[in-house]
């Protein structure tokens, strides 16, 4: 096991690197990209990183060549190599120090590392070779499972948004007709819902909690149990689980089959785990799933190799981001694909990047950052938003930076040529043509009319959608997340910040409990509730109030 | 025809008002809830605002008395009653002064008017007579069209976000298994999705196109039209037209049915209009459709003339968005309901807020405001948030404000008691814990584990979703921008900001087509194209950037 030290000489605060104040003053004076002449086809062309399918054009970021050289340095002076390597070296990286704290190692990128002689620590090629087993394990089980049509996924956050996000952007390469549900919520509409769609004797019900111990997991888990039970079906002979080896779930005598992850795959990195393979090897098969590890495989290896800041894809998007962030001082960040199937990508990266990221506490002290961290992310499908929020991302009072992400062939067969030019060609002649609106503006003397222009964005193209392309793609996000925090000094590993939230819910089902023990609260879940129980909500809340003590 | 005057005594800026000084003293030393004893029962309980099916708590906000005291000036200050007393009596309220601009009355209160004997204008009677046939022609058509089991919608926008949102939250009401498609894109992976699912001989096509020219709509249709025609089916036996009277689109050979709209409904504003009851009374049958229609109304009803501006629910939460916006600066707001059907929800809101108020105009003199108009709107439904981005709600560097939506009951049946609670309130445990986390706080020397607190978020709490508490909702958010678009003195109802990014579109999709013409992009558009195209796709954008002066 690799010794654990030298942290120290990591650490320097944001505030100090020598590079944070030339960006500072760079950010007095930024590039006007709706100067004359500025923004033209030289410094679109020239102002590109490819990297395998990739191209990042970023001629329409406010930086020019000074900025980017300082962006470099802070990319080294944070010594972001050093830390990606330790996180694909899978030491601990997941710390904060002078705080009690995880103290985990960080293992997604170890998993997926398929090459046969990789030169890696024990700690990455253990992990890589449980991964393997449980692969191994899976393809078994898929082979004995061809009955099954449907799976139900009950899983929250970490557990469905990337394999959600994943599942609809490659639906076009399924090759049967299986269906994936996923039952995320405690909500107890949208298991009903999902149960009036399936036939219950050929679904798979997959439970997924890699802490063994989610609420919303349990209650949906139960549910289905027992509306199984009814159908007189053995939930046996239908559930599998994947979860952390050891949890309080880990009974194999209640499932199916049993699929394993270790503590050191965080939630919002497990796609690439058994969290999304179990799901998406039963839609796409085992093929389609690793053609996606390879992807992801090649862009993790990009990260660490690509020793110049300036042609690392995944480094320089982030350090462009902490320029709009930290010295422009934008507060949100727009990802928009132009591609409809990825309609639940940005419900992942919400997650990967505000769970990763949206952090106040320096991981080298302990103590308060001084700098911003994680910006809102949010966006959905373009062309679709130009129909709705793009009026305010070219006309509002804040500027709002976009990363476009396209594809310049579709996914499907069926498009043709209408007028001249095919419906995927239009596509992306929309996202171009946002680029260089919200970069150029156009000057009215009608203000109404008028477009300020300068409003930085980066545009991300590939070749097609397909498993492979997004893998990378997926690990390009990841790897973002993972250089931005490795700059801002914070361990993007945790998320204490979901935590009281928790007691306080816990807490307040205490109270339901208590008052429905008491006959204060109706027996039947489904009887008609009047007015009053409303009330008594808002009364629960200042009871909630009250119970203080008992939640220290 | 009501008289178009006296716009000039509403003009007075913004930053003008003494309301808006008051609250600039007031923000310089807000309420902090975390200090002790402030958020308490009496607090919880004191702060709210109930309204037919609508409880409003607002507690957790950072207000007191003299500032709720303030905004409610502001909202006098900014004759908000008599701009939406003009807006519901269809005056013109579509303009900027010293600007060509649109010019347009606004109806979407209008025709929802079902009240018999309502006192209103000539031009409001009018426009609802005129819905008032088109719904008559819809019952018609229903009757005649039982035959069709799904119908694909046609649409982007305003023209379908809208229905979808709708659509999704009210599933539990369908008493037969029609289904709806929305093709909303110009992306073909889209439409040739839907095509393998559904059986077109049993499906009707709605193209949804109030201008009758939008380009992803004409690409789809064209599709749409060739495969039909392809299958050997009459397209006009199976497409229906929502569309403007008189719009290019407007000839009723090519369709079974055609349904009018008028140019006083815009995109974002026409649920209520045949845009959503074309489709959703296709679903659900006219008696829900009448019923989500009273719940509309009773809410415009309830937005004019509810005059204390501290008891309209919607008026008084817009100026509780505008103190967290343009007081204590808050830059988006997250909307989370805890309902899972309403998932499509924050889409609709992205464009009904943003699109509305992501402006910088000032409507009556048509001069840059100086303050801050929409901030960002962007969230997910609960729980589900809180397994995601809550932790940058939670511990981010910026403080992100929050309405969440909660209901008492679920809308299926199927829920359970399960260890002293059901889920329903397991989930609404949830929504209240988030609420007072986020307030209060929890101060702890491991940093890490601290919550700072004092962060403002607002609940609005209903016995159930139904129909006609999602119309009032609907409504509810639709006059809370229309207040805000009031007192920041924009135009709330044009989209100026989205012709620049049509017109370089358009421009480039010329340059697709000419470099066809020439033989320089592959005639076949499925052909697998390589590298160069994307290397193509660069020079292309370099190529708009020359074309300067062909775009002016």
């Amino acid at each position: 096991m690799p010794k654990i030290s030298g942290r120290e000489r990591f650490f320097m605060k944001f505030e100090e690197y020598k590079s944070v104040k030339e960006l500072q003053e760079h950010a007095k004076n930024p590039p006007d990209l709706t100067s004359p002449g500025f923004l033209n086809e030289a410094r679109v062309r020239n102002m590109a990183i490819s990297f395998s399918k990739w191209r990042l054009l970023y001629g329409t970021e406010r930086v020019d060549e000074k900025i980017c050289k300082s962006l470099s340095n802070l990319a080294l002076e944070a010594k972001v190599y050093e830390k990606m390597t330790r996180l694909q070296n899978m030491e601990v990286m997941n710390y904060v120090n002078n705080c009690e704290s995880e103290q985990r190692r960080v293992g997604h990128t170890a998993i997926r590392n398929l090459e046969k002689d990789a030169k890696t620590t024990d700690a990455a090629r253990e992990a890589k070779e449980d991964y393997q087993t449980e692969l191994r394990k899976l393809r078994d089980f898929l082979q004995g499972a061809q009955k099954f049509k449907s799976m139900i996924i009950v899983g929250i956050g970490g557990s469905y948004l990337g394999t959600e996000a994943v599942y609809h952007a490659l639906k076009s390469e399924q090759t049967n007709d299986k269906k994936l549900y996923f039952a995320s919520n405690v909500d107890p509409d949208k298991v009903n819902g999902i149960l009036n769609e399936v036939d219950p004797k050929t679904t798979l019900v997959a439970i997924v909690s890699k802490s063994g111990g989610t609420l919303e997991i349990k209650a949906q888990e139960e549910l289905l149990r027992k509306t199984y039970a009814t159908l007189k079906l053995l939930p046996k002979d239908h559930f599998v689980l994947v979860t952390g080896k050891g949890s309080p779930m880990d009974d194999p005598s209640l499932f199916l089959e049993v699929f394993y992850m270790w503590d050191y795959i965080g939630g919002r990195f497990s796609v690439s785990s058994m969290v999304g393979a179990v799901p998406l090897a039963f839609i796409f098969g085992m093929d389609v799933w690793e053609e996606f590890l390879k992807g992801l495989h090649e862009m993790d290896k990009h990260a660490l190799t690509e020793k110049d800041p300036l042609k690392n894809l995944p480094l320089f998007a982030a350090l462009l981001g902490i320029w709009n962030r930290n010295f422009l001082k934008m507060e949100t960040l727009a990802i928009i694909p132009y591609a409809q199937s990825m309609n639940y990508w940005s419900a992942h990266l919400q997650q990967l990047f505000m769970e990763s990221n949206g952090k106040s506490v320096q991981q080298e002290d302990g103590s308060f950052v001084k700098h911003e961290t994680s910006p809102v992310i949010w966006g959905t499908v373009g062309t679709e938003g130009q129909h709705a929020y793009h009026q305010c991302i070219h006309q509002g009072t804040d500027v709002i930076p976009v990363e476009f992400i396209g594809f310049a062939t579709p996914q499907r067969e069926g498009d043709m040529v209408i007028e001249g030019s095919t419906n995927q060609e239009k596509l992306i002649a929309n996202l171009f043509a946002q680029a260089i609106a919200l970069a150029k503006g156009d000057k009215n003397k009608n203000l109404n009319k008028n477009f300020s222009g300068n409003r930085p964005s980066r545009i991300l193209l590939a070749l097609t959608l397909d498993a492979y392309t997004l893998g990378s793609l997926l690990a390009y996000h990841e790897h973002y997340v993972a250089f931005q925090g490795f700059v801002w000094g914070i361990n993007s590993f945790d998320q204490e910040g979901v935590q009281l939230g928790k007691v306080l819910a816990n807490s307040m089902i205490d109270l339901f409990k208590y008052q429905r023990e008491k006959g204060c609260l109706p027996k039947d879940p489904e009887s008609s509730l009047n007015r009053a129980f409303i009330e008594e909500l808002a009364l629960t809340q200042g009871g909630l109030l009250k119970n203080e003590k008992k939640l220290a």
